[in-house]
């Protein structure tokens, strides 16, 4: 391969200035014309009829143009399955249930008017664990779904289950087996900038959201679906996001608060915003969805796995969104995590009166891999091998399928491992543990886990695509248009290194049109650490096409073939002299000279870009990405035995991405997934009782701090996948997968205790640490 | 031709609601966050030397964050001839000369700061006109060109001059001749949006411009060239136009504040908004170019044109925009209007120290049909022809070539001379004219004038291109990316219907993307009368190739080909069954099937239009526009001749547009010229003294208000032009051109004189009067 100019190069992020200075928009800057303020009553029990609403008095206050129910409006059904609308009518859920909403013409008067508005309920007994949700004779939660047909149980009506092989033959021919139980939590994304919205319309009743989603293209359908619950049957909407501060998966959906602005916004004629405090970022957004967990594997003599075995309890909440779905990722390690061909997994969902759940980074992938990994751990110990050597004996291959159809193609798991052991300096450790100190009250212990993940989109939708359109002007600037999200990823930068490395233009002259429906084709949507693999792949397609135009255009006035020229850096040369060469001229004069004449032509080019994936099938299989990603993290810790407190000492973050496309912002992601992993591994946890979150604010959610970060190598492996753009594989999410069990298989190498709950907060470590000494005795 | 949907139906203008309910946002509005205000000190004098300029005072005065002069920076050379600059360095040569800037963080403050800054100067003898400018041992404005070779007379090194036949020959055989000589006046644009920019840079230095102009990418390669002179010599310029109130050619040229507000911005740092005062657009925007006109025309027995003779002084001003470069455009009708085949043109421009000038509407047309429609029809009078057959026997005719080489494809100058005469009551009114009462205070006259103007764009410019992209959504819903920029015209209403008719969708499922040249591809301008026909037909290309992509998947779908199948208002159906059939389909199914699978596709199209337009030669020749348009104006006036004051009674306005695209907005274009075109003959003139501009303000100039709007009738005469989109030609400045020639020439038939002089004010008409009544007696 020729050597690349900007791929492979560390760029610092294109975005950063406007960020670090105070010039970036935020959803929190930005202002509309005659704009009002919302603001939303939230429910006052977890779960209760709405006897009565009485907004007579809100609606006299001074300054507020709107006091809206859900009894003003025909239905409008949102969500997943459905089974929620923006503000409830007969009944609440939760306790982050919208039953009205004000618009005024500032905050202050829109949150006075929510204190005038009266509520009457009558409680009903509420359910905060899927276990209760699954007794019988629970109450049910929804008598009936979105088509009107009577609900029989408070489970979900979604079918996760998935078999391969033969389990109960594995497991009679295994010699060894292990098996547990593990218990993920709600976590919150944190995204620094609070969750936003402007809703306008026009004077032809278009919608314009200015907003802050991952989805542009996925909100304006829900959004178009609620305007024809309006009446509105033809409007247009446009989705116009500005600088998004954060989202990790948790605009990936679209929120009752959104469509709560779109109702006032149509109620008053006026553009409405909708800020949330921070408080409401923790009560009423979707966190990650727990999980309980039960899971066995085995191995025969020699360590090979067998065969492994889990089975899934999540509690879904109040109502459905993307959070009911992570069993579809979670199948990804459970079915293809190191090599094992007999898997039965199965997920039931249920409906609580707690918080609902969303999509966060790795979309169960943690929580699956949390289970598979520990459980991996027990039984290397099981088995007395060095859990490095038993990962290593059955880490995927390349060129190899796994039983859930994936075709594993790139592949750098054991070099992964490997490289992770040798920075912790994994066999000294071996060596010195049995000089440990049996009387230090501080124990040191390393521990692995590894991670696979989608690494080239994923068809989770019809379509995993992506357009794009791209226009060269008389300087040679480029204009991409792109439907790609920017959530902080970094993605403009490595889209434009890819678009100027595929055009042969410089990286200045590139400019991204982004965020605005109107304006940029088609995208899925920023997921599944898509959008590296998949934008970048349509840039280079479109940038060949535009290329070819170019080239063609160069050959005629140079009187040559368009095979003998190059276009490097915005200079086009002749193969035979080089870029410095003799007639070697600039990009810029190409064009003018196309441009300025009669009959001339303009440098545009369009073109859409559709993996190869497939959809899941019924039994849960299917290729669903092209490209698998792979990783593993170590980690050093130290196990305070007297406060249970957990230090990580060395944190070593590998990861196979295919080709590094800008290592500096690459590392960013790894450093950014390892401290999010170690948040959720340590401290992080949305405390529920009674269906009310206790801990919203950051003085009480202990989300890790710089303080908190520890020595971190993110190590990079590069396969140079076949599909990818310069053979990168996505990198979005894996930081935050392996994290959790790198860290409680450390800890059980330090103390010998499991931890099979998250966070391993001091209190439970400390607690389990009391009841090992109880039975050690 | 299948009936169509849009285009020829009356369709109110789609950007009327929000200008008339106030949610349009003009320059006036915008506010860039730390945007500061600019403010320009002119000129004391007409011509003077700068001894110094001291900034000091106003510096120190709080809220001032830059005071700069031409010293601040390295030379930068702008306009036509590169004569001028934003700042003058060394000496001024007109009031309107900029000195000095300031920006401050308000309007106020900046104005206090202006009165601050001390400017020394050298009086010098001024110029103030153009018989004086060519007088020997006259001043010389410009010691040298732009390049610094000296120059030894105020004459501009421009070059206009056009001969065809033999004009002594054609002389001295015709049998009847008539002269005269012409003058018209410096006329104002009196847009009712102020003139305004915000200048800004990001932190890479790129420049964003918020800008009123009519030519977004010129302007862009003009600023850039700036830029250059900055040592910033690869700055993105990027230029957004928001709502424009109005340009008639004020905004075809960038402007000295333009550039000011770059240097502003450039030298603080922030955003920097220059927004004119009514005062400074009189006197500091360039107006339409003044011109004496000398002509002589003559004909045989019979009536048919031998020959036409025309000299022409300019004057310039101190410096060179385009009004300069009128006689490109003068030549036209002097060439073209009416079949003569002996012609002699020459035009001489000339630096004064009065205002310099720019185009307006019809850009050089009006003064020169009014210089050949008056002395036509003096020499109708003269061998005793009635004025309409007189032209009518000249008329031009379809599919014929003129002296100047254009090629006349379309042509309906017959049918418009005879529908206005038809209109006015022409026959009856000569029939009765020998019983006007002799003794009446207040006598009524009828007078025509045709026009011949570009009807299919202009080859001004090296293209005369435009770019079009489009994009269709998964609804159905089009964006339409055009350079094309709005200036009040109507063009947004007519390229939706045209586009809504070319690809088969519904006009409201239509989205211009306008105004930005990161986003549109190029276009060289609204001018010309140019948008309807290069951006209609640019959108018809375009259409045709997305329709085809569309109807080709289609055909797939419903197994058929897909020449059978039709696409009409965002229905598919078969061409057997018709819209309402059987297996009839919205467009939008059609988009999701395609979009929605493996490797599936979104419909965009891109396409470059650059018509068979002709750059005029070194002998003014070419066909520089494919399609010509004619029309013929015709009034019936009243003058009273104890006032002297002239009132119209009867307006008719017929125009051969080739189609009538939106016969409302149409009208509206019609209605709007003649009113121009009736100021300009009766009321409107800037008056200067001593290069001082004494009227700048509405109550003394005087703009025709809507209480003195005679009763026009707007005439569409259709010839279907080839090239044209749907058959249309452009008539955006076709309706001021004829006014003033028509209307003189009813004075004429009224009173027996002949005013030479425009506007044809009260005052001079009563002066001829008198002075005819002299002669008389």
């Amino acid at each position: 391969m020729t050597e690349l100019n900007y791929v492979g190069h560390e760029m610092p992020r294109t975005d950063a200035r406007d960020k670090v200075t105070g010039r970036a928009v935020y959803i929190n800057d930005q202002v509309r014309p005659g704009m009002l303020h919302g603001a939303i009553l939230y429910a006052k029990h977890p779960h209760a009829r709405i006897k009565n609403i009485d907004c007579s008095r809100a609606g006299k206050l001074p300054g507020v143009k709107a006091v809206i129910t859900a009894r003003d409006f025909p239905p409008i059904n949102i969500g997943f399955l459905k089974d929620n609308s923006p503000l409830k009518k007969d009944k609440v859920r939760s306790l982050r249930d919208e039953v009205a909403a004000v618009a005024a013409t500032d905050p202050e008067t829109a949150a006075r008017a929510l204190e005038l508005i009266e509520v009457e309920y009558e409680p009903l007994p509420g359910i905060f664990s899927p276990e209760d949700a699954l007794a019988q004779n629970a109450p049910l939660l929804h008598e009936t779904d979105a088509k009107g047909r009577p609900l029989e149980s408070n489970k979900l009506r979604l079918k996760w289950r998935f078999e391969s092989g033969d389990l109960e033959k594995a497991k009679s021919l295994s010699s060894h087996h292990a098996s547990g139980e593990y218990n993920a939590t709600w976590q919150s994304h944190c995204c620094l900038g609070l969750s936003g919205v402007i809703a306008e319309f026009d004077q032809q009743k278009n919608l314009t959201m200015h907003s802050i989603t991952q989805i542009p293209y996925l909100a304006q359908a829900d959004y178009a679906n609620a305007l024809k619950d309006l009446g509105l049957h033809n409007s247009r909407v446009r989705i116009k996001c500005q600088t998004i501060g954060g989202a990790f998966g948790s605009k990936l959906d679209t929120h009752c608060y959104e469509f709560i602005a779109i109702l006032l916004a149509f109620s008053t004629g006026k553009p409405v915003k909708i800020l949330f405090s921070r408080e409401e970022e923790f009560q009423a957004l979707a966190p990650r969805q727990p999980a309980i967990m039960k899971i066995s594997q085995g191995c025969d003599e020699n360590g090979r796995l067998t065969y492994r075995e889990v089975k899934m309890l999540l509690d879904n909440g109040a109502y459905t969104s993307w959070g009911a779905t992570t069993p579809s990722v979670m199948i990804s390690p459970i079915s293809s995590l190191y090599q094992v061909e007999n898997i039965s997994f199965t997920a039931e969902c249920v409906y609580t009166n707690n918080i609902y759940c969303q999509a966060f980074r790795g979309y169960g992938n943690p929580q699956a891999t949390f289970c598979v990994e520990s459980n991996l751990d027990q039984l290397a110990h099981e088995i007395g091998m060095d859990p490095l050597e038993f990962r290593l004996l059955n880490a995927n291959r390349p060129d190899t399928t796994t039983p859930a159809q994936y075709r594993i193609t790139s592949c750098g798991l054991s070099e992964c491992l490997k490289k992770v052991a040798q920075g912790l300096g994994w066999e000294e450790h071996q060596k010195q543990k049995a000089s440990n100190p049996a009387d230090s009250k501080k124990l040191k212990g390393m521990g692995l886990a590894s991670m696979i993940h989608v690494g080239g989109g994923a068809r989770v939708y019809r379509s995993d695509g992506h357009g794009m359109m791209m226009k060269l002007d008389d300087f040679g600037k480029l204009s991409v248009f792109t439907g790609a999200v920017e959530i902080g990823q970094g993605n403009e930068t490595v889209l434009r290194q890819i678009t100027a490395e595929a055009l042969g233009v410089k990286m200045e002259d590139v400019v991204l049109v982004t965020h605005d429906t109107d304006l940029c084709p088609w995208d899925v949507g920023t997921h599944a650490s898509r959008q590296a693999f998949i934008s970048g792949n349509a840039a280079i397609k479109c940038a060949s096409k535009l290329k070819r135009k170019i080239l063609g255009l160069a050959a005629d006035l140079i009187e040559c073939r368009p095979e003998e020229l190059r276009l490097q850096k915005s200079m086009i040369y002749h193969v035979s002299t080089g870029p410095l060469g003799q007639g070697a001229m600039p990009l810029a004069k190409i064009l003018k000279k196309a441009h300025f004449k009669s009959q001339g032509q303009m440098l545009m080019a369009e073109t859409f870009y559709d993996p190869p994936n497939e959809m899941l099938d019924r039994e849960m299989k299917g290729n669903i990405s092209c490209a698998w990603a792979f990783g593993a993290h170590g980690v050093l810790v130290e196990v305070d035995t007297e406060t249970g407190q957990v230090e990580v000492l060395n944190y070593q973050a590998a990861h196979d991405v295919g080709r590094a496309l800008n290592p500096l912002t690459l590392a960013g992601q790894v450093y950014g997934g390892s401290m999010q992993g170690l948040g959720y591994a340590l401290s992080e946890e949305l405390i529920l009782k009674n269906g009310r979150v206790l801990n919203d604010r950051f003085s009480d959610y202990m989300l890790p701090t710089a303080k908190d970060l520890p020595p971190i190598t993110p190590i990079i492996v590069e396969t140079f996948d076949p599909q990818g753009p310069f053979g990168a594989k996505g990198v979005g999410e894996p930081g935050c997968v392996p994290s959790a069990p790198a860290i409680a298989n450390a800890v059980f190498d330090a103390v010998g205790i499991r931890m099979s709950r998250l966070p391993m907060t001091p209190e439970r470590v400390l607690k389990a640490l009391r009841q090992k000494n109880k039975e050690d005795k």
